[in-house]
């Protein structure tokens, strides 16, 4: 079965989540070390991930670069990318970009579901487009080879992001909204321009963006289908979006933070307000390969399922994180 | 005299400041105890006003509500509130509102020359207007009895915010955008909005703001005069934005924080980088007699005098502040 790359996951670090990636053949994953952490919060959830990464050595590593992410697949481990869902990790300090990118920060987005100093979220009622402090930041994280996350972010912030960086950027989980109508999902005029600038998509397995639990492996492959007919075939992949082991705390941390006193459901709303099942044929990253086995019954081919599974994300990987280990 | 309130300066607590207060008749002051700080930094920024004022009690004393202020006035000394031009103290988190108004701090401007999570600033490409966290923000300060600060905030934002609030709030350091056109200065529709909900505007005497460092006080009258004719003399005071002791390391600072490392001229320009000399006529707090007398020439009453001199100020710091000492 084809190597597969996971754009982005949620879950915690955890020995059974590594077990998962292995059986799932999936050859590289960005995790996400943090949402509404402070730098030392950051540092934090960075050395936990570290941690457990070497306990679980046998299984799984660190990359930071196309090189390290090759080698680790070639020992037939996982290749662990660290990264953020969002840029409260640097207080607002052009100067720290760079201290975490030398800690191995790769893949950042640039608004989780709230507007910042960098721009506008698909949450916000308006979105302000790429504030002053973003045009240092696209610029900031071009120079260190850090990859632009849009995932959360506004569309008009998406747009000038697209235009304004000098390497490809990346959705690392939405869906089209033209397919699934969502905030969190993108038009078609983002993913074409993102697509245009050598960009690549992950397509999400959270059901909230996804037309809910009931959404079958078909309907799912039929809209991955759909979005290499709008973009190509060079700038689709995988983001699950997954969170295996989250409790119920977690998803009112990521949705509520310490910004609000009130409910805010994120991507889910008053009638689904808690954790939802997620797809029955999608539990965990160890599912891949009945997603593989849906895109070839589809009729993609291997060359074409190859670049799904893991070409696009390794190629956008190499172009954006550079150097050597 | 009629007895001042400066609705904002920025000097650097200092005896030398403290005497220019007195000299100035100045009865109450709202001073900036940081702009760019996270809040650790913030609560080291306080407690250095707080030994400041300990230091010198013979001129100045903290004061957190109306009936604290009318006391140190009473007494002959300056009351001292404290107030930050920015929000990134609050580091995100809706409880740190409380807590800082609980350490006394009275006044907080929502954004200084950046947009934040709460809102958009007048120097932003787009003013995203009040975002998510900043409708919670703006909720909390009410709630708390903190004023809410718009001189630096984008027009959008200010519109929506003046909307927002159940109490009233001000424009501590602008001056009407019609009489002096500039990024910072406010405009006519914006200030007609503050007074429709009991707000005050602080006319500035700062001179990048008001037209150069060749503006005459007659010239400096004749726009208190028109922005009275615009909103009335119930909600016009000052508000000098005056540092006399800031240096240009400070106004670098202020300007660049730690948000950019190439040059922004704030409220200046390429061809006017630095540091400003300044009105001849305004050089410090101790020069309001001349100010004030520039009032009365224009035709200003007594009556009219104390209200833009202190009444107004006060009646706002009381409808806002709330409580006792």
């Amino acid at each position: 079965m084809t190597v597969i790359v996971d754009a982005l996951i949620t879950s915690h670090p955890e020995r059974r989540i590594f077990e998962d990636l292995r059986q799932g053949n999936v050859g590289c994953v960005t995790v996400t070390c943090g949402v509404w952490d402070d730098a030392g919060e950051a540092l934090d959830h960075l050395g936990q991930w570290r941690d457990a990464v070497q306990a679980n050595a046998d299984l799984v590593a660190l990359a930071r670069s196309r090189t390290g992410i090759d080698a680790v697949i070639a020992s037939g481990r996982t290749a662990i990318i660290l990264g953020f869902q969002n840029t409260d990790q640097f207080e607002g300090r052009i100067r720290y970009i760079e201290l975490f990118a030398e800690l191995g920060v790769r893949v950042v987005q640039l608004t989780y579901n709230n507007q910042n100093a960098i721009g506008g979220s698909c949450y916000e009622p308006h979105d302000s487009g790429l504030a002053r402090f973003g045009q240092e930041v696209v610029r900031e994280m071009n120079r260190v080879g850090m990859l632009i996350d849009l995932s959360h972010v506004g569309e008009r912030t998406g747009l000038e992001v697209i235009a304004a960086s000098a390497r490809p950027v990346a959705v690392t989980h939405a869906n089209p909204a033209s397919r699934y109508p969502h905030q969190r999902n993108k038009s078609d005029q983002l993913l074409r321009a993102l697509a245009e600038r050598g960009g690549v998509v992950g397509c999400a397995l959270y059901s909230n963006i996804t037309g809910g639990p009931e959404t079958t492996l078909e309907q799912w492959v039929d809209m991955v289908a759909w979005t290499v007919g709008l973009i190509g075939i060079d700038h689709v992949g995988f983001g699950s979006d997954k969170s295996v082991n989250g409790t119920l705390a977690d998803l009112h941390w990521m949705r509520m933070g310490r910004w609000t006193r009130s409910v805010d459901y994120g991507a889910g709303s008053a009638s689904n307000p808690g954790k939802t099942p997620g797809f029955e044929w999608f539990q965990s990253m160890a599912d891949y390969p009945a997603v593989i086995e849906g895109l070839r019954r589809k009729g993609f081919s291997a060359a074409e399922i190859d670049k799904i599974g893991h070409g696009n994300w390794l190629r956008v990987y190499g172009e954006v994180f550079g150097g050597d280990e």
